[in-house]
């Protein structure tokens, strides 16, 4: 049977890691006989350049029909003055939205070799584990109404609608249940339901289905309590489960956490295990094209992307061994460099990871 | 000519703290002979307890002809099953909201005296300094139309509404860069813009008013990249304005970056110079009424008074030296007790203020 990937590069550093990362995969292809096939095709400021919009219709074709999406990034000063409905970013919440990809998870790791990396003292953050499962494809993001009008007086006026029905807040709360029970059981429900009617409906739904999970403690907590519990005693958490936009701020506030983005993978995945895999970081387009890059998060993406897509726990395992035995050796990208140890390009890194496998 | 302050003390360790910031304001109303005169009222639980609503009209009454509020805080398990309409926190909309409070001052001050307590690295936020800008009576805490609705398949759906109007975005705007002119001259605006309208009028007003200030330095940033800069390096901000829900998700992690928010005051001004003044820390009900809780917070909050409603930057000045003077002969409520100080209680820190103005 085979395994169909779409491998969207994207911009900035994109097609660099992108590339670590299937190299990484093709040796666990062939050892696991795992039947994967790519395709490529792009996404973001570099579909703008070929085709005009940040995600082709037939790009989207291709990826309806993938099992799975590895996506490198998106975006660049390059695009940064076209119209707003144009711009990199579009095709990322299209796709995402195109695709129903509603559960985004996004681990912050603290790998205890980068321990020193973190902003934080190392007692803060030594061992941290959290997972943050962010709704992808409703509330504010997507909610209509929306736009700029013009009122009575003659003022404009912005407005965005933030909706979330039970369905929605029903499908995303069980996969943070169902995560939590794969970990330690923990799950820390984010919402502002002292302010809004939306949150409030989110803590009932989230509140119920907790009796179909005996075994995992639930938690609420207001978002600004969040953003500052964060910072205070991150270890504190295990799984968080959160709305979109919460999720877009508190997602990358535990993501910096370990002052190793470049350290991050993430996946969004459907209601039936199809996934798109990326980074946590950005394109970077200050150190593009350079062979600099840490393509680590992407490997790790990759690796994501095995244990949910394709339910192929022994390969993904492997692979997060050897990024770890890659930094045990000391081998550094330029963005998590520290004394002592090794500097390495891009390819150097992913050539490593390849090595241990 | 007698200013009038409207002392609402509200719940938990809110009597505690008041009366300490009232000693403090007795003796430079003394000093400078400033006419204050105070009249007592209460809102949030303690209001629910005596007039059955958390904000009694009459209370509103009184705080429209006052000249300043001085808030104690809000909140506590005893009131935490009400409905929710009528719960603490709505007194504090509601007073924020009737008395048009549109500019929420939220400062995060690391003391050099405190400079462990953070769970940051020191030299991530010795000397951090940002002064938050948060716009309190618009967006999405306020926005119609709101409310839990049945869709037409029978689920139920939470929706909220998030406007800005220009005009509601230029008042605030102005305010981040008159601050910023008073300070560092930096001003940092947070928005959305990659994905809300309200965030695109938001980032248009904003740019387009740089042009009166022209001394001070402009920049944007998505709310996601800004929540991740203040754990990565804090000290780059001097001063942020942002909406309402951002603006209540950033300050308290940003005050949380200095580990001692028993430290930190607010302000919450309108068009006029009317402010309402209250510390950025909770009601803690746990310590409540136990003479332990740091008053600190509530009496840099009563300086910030004197400094923007009654323009008396010199009795202010004289206060937060106070408040310095004494950190610096070692006096520590629990909250703030680290080894070689001396732990003192909520009226002793107030005294010892007392002591050094
Ligand atoms: C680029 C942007 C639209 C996107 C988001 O806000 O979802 C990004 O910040 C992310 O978190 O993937
Ligand atoms: C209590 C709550 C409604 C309030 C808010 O969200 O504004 C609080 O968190 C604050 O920041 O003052």
């Amino acid at each position: 049977m085979t395994k169909k990937i779409l491998v969207l590069a994207g911009d900035g550093i994109g097609p660099e890691i992108v590339d670590e990362a299937v190299k990484v995969l093709n040796v666990v292809n062939d050892k696991y006989n795992l039947g994967l096939e790519y395709t490529e095709d792009t996404i973001g400021g570099a579909a703008i350049d070929k085709y005009g919009v940040p995600l082709a219709d037939s790009t989207l074709a291709t990826a309806k029909e993938s099992d799975a999406v590895l996506l490198g990034a998106v975006g660049g000063p390059k695009w940064d003055t076209l119209e707003r409905s144009i711009r990199p970013e579009k095709g990322l919440l299209k796709i995402r939205s195109e695709l129903g990809l509603f559960a985004n998870l996004r681990p912050a790791i603290l790998y205890p070799q980068l321990a020193n990396a973190s902003s934080l003292k190392a007692e803060f953050v030594a061992g941290l584990d959290i997972l943050i499962v962010r709704e992808l494809t409703g509330g504010i993001y997507f909610g209509e109404p929306r736009g700029i009008r013009t009122l009575e007086n003659g003022e404009r006026q912005g407005y965005n609608t933030l909706p979330y029905r039970e369905s929605e807040i029903e499908r995303i709360a069980r996969v943070g249940f169902e995560m939590a029970q794969l970990r330690n059981k923990k799950l820390c429900s984010v919402d502002k339901a002292n302010v809004m009617e939306s949150s409030q409906l989110w803590r009932e739904i989230v509140t119920n289905m907790a009796k179909e999970y005996p075994d995992v403690e639930l938690s609420h907590m207001y978002v600004d309590n969040a953003a500052m519990q964060l910072v205070r005693l991150p270890k504190q958490f295990d799984v968080m489960v959160t709305d979109n936009m919460f999720g877009d701020i508190l997602s990358d506030e535990a993501s910096m956490l370990t002052g190793s983005i470049g350290m991050l993978p993430s996946a969004s995945l459907d209601a039936n295990g199809k996934g798109m895999y990326e980074p946590s970081h950005g394109s970077a387009p200050d150190i593009a094209g350079k062979n600099m890059a840490n393509p680590l998060a992407t490997i790790l993406s990759a690796a994501m992307m095995l244990r949910y897509t394709f339910k192929h726990a022994e390969s993904a395992n492997l692979i997060e061994k050897a990024v770890g035995l890659t930094l045990d050796k000391n081998l550094r990208t330029a963005d998590i460099m520290s004394m002592g140890c090794d500097k390495v390009s891009t390819s150097e890194m992913g050539n490593a990871v390849v090595a241990e496998l």
